[in-house]
């Protein structure tokens, strides 16, 4: 049983975590707290990049730099420490030789290759206990987590449209329906993603460049442009250097005109390109999260294939009456049919609203035979 | 200078008013809180129905029915006592006669009928000072101070739509994108309103009955359907007997099928009826407060017109990707062009989210000569 000096430090070490997002992948966020024999911080940390020190290492490094005692100790992490040795050495052989007695993990790790750390502390008799704020480190570890479940990228759709759902007007013209605070939001998002994905509508529609701007030391998000037949022209600002940029096109499209590109070539749908291949590829690519920016049709065939994992609306309290909707077909017919989301969370942002909302699961989702780690966290 | 006694005597004043919502028209919602010469509350009123006592009387009634003297005492109202003979005496005499020696009221009667209490009061050597809450009592008879300046009635447009702002799916069904707690929240703006509005649009689709269930005591609004070319048929539901209602037609319209019913005649335009000869009409009945149900082409129409007062959105958290949009054609081609809207209110109803919002003038508003005193309130 966790104490609440431990869950505290949970709620921190959660609060460090969240420091990683957008900079770890493929790796998950963490976030630790280490307390001494007394209960009292001794460090903290939290896993900024992939190849960089894990939390827990971070945490022991910050308390044995200010002096600090941690044998007898207790670490919080918001993630079962792994048991691999990948680019760092194992976080559970580290806490062991620090003299660590009790280690308190909030997730289990699903991951087969790196989980099984508190085997490994139980077997070097550290006391090692997990479930304590499952729920909120899940929730912020949800990318991570979804990536490896479902073994594709956590996708985010986010859309802006005014109150009556439009995304532009009647002549196609949008700048700007939302306001300064929502943009620099979606800036944020993109930061926090590590692949920004448009159609080729909104390419010829907006020439958008898709790039992070405005936060100090983000990662660049892989930009990509879902583009069947090849149509993005070489000088589109989304080509620029600013961040990579890779051209999803149909098997048979003409790249000619695009030397030097990254292309992916897919399978065609009815739709267009499929979008588990898409999927499948970016995982392939380590993407574990992915900024779905639109437009219309491309929404609508993400949801269409049930790999919306999120919705961020930034609604503008304004009215059009006509001009684009800022969701197309997604083969709904009827109301009975329609997609049924859980809003978790509704903001002011100047003088727009942000929605965010999780799809409700419409058939029972199977969960991998190989990840019951998780499944037994979320139970906490 | 108004004490904190009088200003939480105003308060109670505002929320009693409130009790008159829906059924004191073609009145104004009124409250009134009559303090004791040592400021304790002697008595409480509001206005309940037009011909009914007016809130300084019931509060006068109250008084003296539990045996409080008021001599010396203040009378708190939201609105300027009146001054004139109407079904009930005048509020300034009977306050004059009640020996009150201080009014403390927060608006001005900007009717120049009834108006001119104040210096009736002060003609007789009460003390009579306005402005104490101004902007609070003022929201709260927003439709009647609208009615008042704009000698037509307060529109409320109502719409329901999920996130990406259908209002019914691909195939026409719509039942029930919003949940019960919005739908029985419906219920509570059809009670406030004199009259609801649809099209013959929505009739035919939805065959709408559009009178107030739920609500004890509620007064039924009148029914107004927008029907250019008089389709509705003699069996409609809003045809019933629940509620009266009114069938707005071309002047030109044949309406031999439906003997016996209210029917309005009203100048054709491009897009369908005249929506300032339909409020026109309305007012002179009587109508101070309308709400406006759809559908999208006649919100559209109310839109362009410029008459609608405040927007309540009800989002369901659902996408559609098809299917009807909540508003329709409004005259809008180009972003810069769109309705601003300032957000209100936010309220989470079961699932659903209701936005509250009110047009931003796109040009300063006329504010007529004969109505200065309501001008010098909001100043307050």
């Amino acid at each position: 049983m966790a104490t609440a000096t431990e869950a505290d430090a949970m709620r921190r070490a959660i609060a460090l975590a969240a420091r990683g997002l957008g900079s770890t992948s493929p790796n998950p966020v963490v976030g630790c707290v280490v307390l001494d024999a007394h209960g009292r911080t001794a460090g903290e940390g939290w896993h900024l990049r992939a190849g960089g020190p894990h939390a827990e290492i971070a945490a022991l490094r910050a308390a044995a730099e200010a002096g600090h005692d941690v044998r007898g100790g207790t670490a919080v992490v918001t993630l079962e420490p792994c048991n691999h040795t990948g680019r760092t050495g194992p976080c559970a052989r580290a806490l062991i030789d620090a003299g660590i007695a009790r280690v308190v993990y909030a997730v289990a790790d699903p991951n087969p290759v790196a989980g099984g750390g508190a085997g490994t502390l139980a077997a070097a008799g550290v006391h090692a206990e997990g479930g304590l704020l499952a729920d909120e480190a899940a929730a912020g570890n949800a990318a991570w987590l979804t990536s490896v479940l479902r073994r594709r990228p956590f996708v985010v759709w986010k859309y802006a449209a005014t109150l009556d759902g439009r995304s532009a007007a009647a002549d196609g013209t949008s700048r700007w329906i939302t306001s300064a605070e929502s943009r620099a939001d979606v800036h944020r998002l993109r930061a926090e993603a590590d692949a920004v994905v448009v159609g080729s509508g909104t390419l010829r529609a907006d020439d958008p460049h898709l790039a992070v701007r405005g936060r100090d030391g983000a990662v660049q998000p892989l930009r990509v442009v879902v583009d069947t037949h090849a149509t993005v022209r070489p000088g589109a600002r989304v080509l620029d250097d600013a961040a990579p940029t890779l051209v999803a096109v149909a098997e048979d499209a003409d790249t000619t005109h695009l030397p030097g590109t990254d292309v992916l070539r897919l399978p065609r749908t009815a739709a267009g390109l499929s979008i588990p291949a898409l999927l499948d590829a970016l995982h392939a690519r380590d993407v574990r999260s992915l900024l779905l920016e639109g437009g219309p049709t491309l929404a609508g065939a993400f949801l269409a294939a049930g790999v919306v994992d999120r919705v961020v609306g930034y609604l503008a309290p304004a009215l059009l009456g006509a001009g684009p909707a800022a969701l197309g077909d997604a083969g709904i017919g009827t109301i009975a049919g329609a997609l049924r989301l859980d809003v978790t969370d509704v903001t002011r942002l100047g003088p727009d609203l942000r929605v965010t909302a999780t799809p409700l699961p419409t058939v029972p989702r199977p969960v991998p035979a190989t990840a019951p780690a998780l499944a037994t966290a979320k139970e906490n």
